[in-house]
């Protein structure tokens, strides 16, 4: 390691560092060549070794969970890997002492406090940040990810619904209402906690839908997508439990304003996204599925026209804890560190 | 066995017993009281045990597949396992006999020809036929199908759309055009032929789309559920292949015509179906999952509504072999020939 | 259904009636022709409706969870299907009323007290009801099953161990030490209870070995084959925890006690179990495997051999909820109570 | 990049890279920094691009197919992902044009032509390449390796049972007859091609054992292990087809020379492999699981003894894909060519 490299090695903390979001964190900032991680804390394992936790680190990682005071000293940069509703309190520290914050949660992704309080049962307490963070999906907001301090992170759902609809949105080809997203996720989503959904017995050989049309990353697609359309988006969206670990994918039917000519949007919609590094528009013919994104950055998305009932049906894939939570944390960081906004995460998903 | 038993023991024949359809005809028939198997055919498996193709059997069948010849021969009543288009010459063949004939493929599913033609590739070679036949959804159909020479048995996941909308359609409560229906089935549904999709690393920790919106099953859909209705039915379908042996959920997206009050809409469907033994409407609040009738004959439906966007979701579960196929072909036959409609099919799915 | 029948209906009860091994003795004892379930009870669901527990018996199943009195009251058979520990002093008031107890855990597996206290660390405390119970394996002890009044079910992969060595034991054909058993289950051996080890996330797409040369049915595996030895029997017991629901397959080491012909070994064994109705041995050349049992009541042995080695290796398959649980208990009650021993379990294991 | 990296920069071609091996190697190589993949070829696909074969290197990968010539005449060093028997006369050509050849197949893993005959059924062609190729087990054969010219890489259940047994043979601890290794692999490792043991419903929820005490992986394991005792060394092998997709298990049992201090063992057996970067020996009470090495080149391992029966047992994993197949090839690559041996190797397994 030379100077130069040494000098670029930035601290990066995790306060909440031991939830499937917190380890993923860890796991792949291992991989990256710019930063260390300089502290993790855990109000349930404080005190002990990470890889006692998750024994897959076992003599590949000897973190120990330290308390947040610790991560907000050490680190320049801090991820925060929390239950919703604790992150203000902690996003307002670190501006103080002029850091860099990411919030993993949902605190970060409304800018209208409103929705929030409706969905998430809570006024914004420290309303200025709000103000000043950042809705962290590169593909929307690159520019202004580059100078936050406070980045809001994306949700899995949201993060392959967005993806799929922004260049329909943003171009106005599709009707803004009555937008459908079924989309179903591997159990990775649901967390460590132990619960009745994630017993194997319960999901294994099954599928369930769950929060019909109730789901919190409703009112936070509708604002995204919202914020880039004259007119109000609405969306019906139902997710579902897949008996895998990992994946997301999201089935949307969408209503064209106009008939379509299936190959002349492809190609626009294919130019949308041709200069993003994580984003895959399959050519016309293919079908997005989650194998071929698992373990990766990657989003993979395919279009299909039902000509008959003039629907245009969208399939968009990514890993519901890499694009859609930890990898796209790390994409975040990059872009409002400076760095190759790849650092870190351009391994390719495995084939089987 | 009293003297009433032997006399009510019917024969049962299946031609094209080692398929998928086939092979689960046979287990389900061998706890039927009613009947017996008398033979099966097979061309693949000509002169085979069935026990030395599916090992399930040993010890426990000594059936040896014999040819079309001898099932037609030996039994009363005939189950058709057969890829589509094979089934018209043999089911002249069975009336001309005049024993009955189930047909587990498509063959007998329309009325229409020429949608018929366009979907299969293939004119009704024998008209007459299919003016006799009846569409085997019983809870459509059961008066007719009591008489019945020749049924066409249901797609798996037609049974599973269907059932879900017809008490919606034939009360006039939801617009005929712009349903969708995202269904995810087993792979037990794409049977015994190996294939690229059945794989097990290509399936498995994955979940794929495909046929999208243009699956053989929407007409049959659209053509069912218009006989019942002033109007043409209009489906946008898109069924998904899930990494599970059984099982099809179908997640259905209706646009009520009128905003509705689901409790009172909840108590109209429930009554439609008060009396149907195989067909369980869900409490509000319910959700139907796979879980809960994986390995029965049982349909769980729920129902759900999204009033913001006028949206009436429906989720509709089965077993893709039993309600979806064998277990369907079975009520059939108990109706068909006067037996206590759940006579063999009247067993609980396992918890877990 | 005639009068005869009506006389023959006898009242089964379940104590313990909400976890695994309840729910599954119930969905078996539905399709059982000639008993009824009188009641059941549970301390944690006492008051609720079993359907509003495991909701695939939604609209099936009425029962409501009632208290041990009810159960001893209105039941003439009575399955205990508790934690270990509790059994003793239920079934000495199920022999006080003269009514029959099948326990389905350990604490009557066993005539050694001392072994019983090493391993379940606990007193017998009514020694006398030990020397009137019988272990509840058919195979080995079908004449003592008809008249008993207790019986201790076995446990699950005692069963498939024990079947397997019964022929070998017996007959003095293998060393009595040095035995091997690299044992394997699904899921559903652990049970109702929410557990790391059965948090989805944590079994799917692993294999983990626990307990290792230290697991409870050792020691009731050695003193059932020690029973039918003239020396005490030593095994080496491993199990294994697979990402599947049901099914556990051993594999077994054993040393011949002299060179053996397989050929030979295998009739003279398929000879031991030809008049089972349970137990299937399989041809040689043929692999027992999970699938050809799973959600049945049959056992399936294959006979390979290492004859460099001179190691007999046997493969043993169960569905662990069915001949390794409810089905055997199912089995020990027809004995005991003179029932086709076959009644309501000869249904056939489905081939996917 | 600068000049300095550009220097180092070798070719590396890929001789059959469309089986899983050879797409296994491609997606690892991806991410080694000094080398770059040079060509690709396949027979079934030639002209083909990779990306339209596994279409999860989708816009992440451009190669297409070639023919052998090609690969040999542009590249430094070469995997031969082929069937057995394929690999002489591909080495012989390497040699002569004084490059590097790693042969992932069997056909360079044997010094013993007749045993190799035995189980391949085919004589050495050039014997002389034999004793100049070397095993590419690095934990044995380390300095062999770096400067050696043909490398035959391990079979994969055979790196999880020699890693285990390695210290063990060494060291004289153990007999070294009567060893079993009842072992258990994801389906990765039956290969792309179509099967009915791949076929999702036959494998998915089973467990089946398949060439018991006949597997080719046994010679390999005596030779190799053998070759470090004094005495031949003898193994019962098992092994079994799980359904999950990556992964080996290998739960072995060992009888010591002489009663054994667990805990001096432990210390004496970790310390063995103090300084191995890709072999970590939990502490006593741990369990290795292959959740804890999948997706990485790491192999894990526990140490059990079952003192009353003086059975010495080791649970033994790896990713067979990676460690023990292209993960481990590049080890051998790294070590031959000088680089730093955890070269794009020192990812961290995913906890979920």
């Amino acid at each position: 390691m030379d100077l130069k490299e040494v000098i670029q090695t930035l601290k990066v903390g995790i306060i909440g560092g031991t939830g499937y979001v917190g380890a993923e964190l860890i796991r792949l900032l291992s991989c990256h060549k710019k930063i260390e991680i300089s502290a993790i804390s855990s109000v349930s394992f404080s005190g002990k070794k990470l890889s006692d936790i998750y024994q897959n680190f076992y003599n590949l990682n000897n973190l120990v969970c330290e308390n947040e005071e610790d991560v907000l000293e050490k680190s320049d940069i801090i991820f925060l890997a929390l239950p919703n509703g604790l992150s203000e309190e902690l996003a307002e520290k670190i501006l103080k002492r002029n850091k860099i914050c990411i919030d993993m949660g949902a605190d970060f992704r409304f800018k209208n406090g409103l929705t929030y309080k409706k969905w998430y049962g809570k006024d914004f307490s420290l309303p200025e940040l709000h103000e000043k963070s950042v809705y962290g999906l590169p593909e929307l907001n690159r520019e202004k990810i580059k100078g936050a301090k406070i980045i809001g992170n994306p949700g899995c759902y949201a993060t392959s619904i967005e993806l799929a609809l922004l260049p329909l949105i943003s171009k106005n080809l599709i009707e803004e209402t009555g937008i459908i997203s079924d989309s179903k996720s591997g159990v990775t989503g649901s967390g460590k906690s132990l619960s009745e959904s994630s017993h194997f017995t319960n999901c294994n050989e099954s599928l369930s839908a769950y929060k019909i049309a109730n789901h919190r990353h409703t009112p936070e697609i509708e604002e995204t997508l919202g914020s880039i359309s004259s007119k109000d988006v609405k969306l019906t969206f139902v997710p579902h439990l897949l008996p895998i670990n990992r994946g997301i994918l999201s089935t949307i039917y969408t209503t064209p304003k106009e008939k379509i000519n299936l190959t002349e949007l492809h190609k626009e919609y294919s130019n949308f996204y041709k200069n993003e590094p994580f984003v895959n528009v399959l050519p016309l013919g293919g079908t997005a599925k989650i194998n071929n994104v698992r373990l990766s950055n990657y989003c993979q998305i395919s279009l299909h026209y039902d000509a008959e009932n003039n629907k245009l049906i969208l399939v968009s894939c990514i890993d519901n804890m890499i694009k859609g939570s930890a990898g796209q944390g790390i994409q975040n960081m990059n872009l409002a560190l400076g760095f190759n906004e790849k650092e870190g995460l351009d391994f390719i998903p495995p084939a089987f």
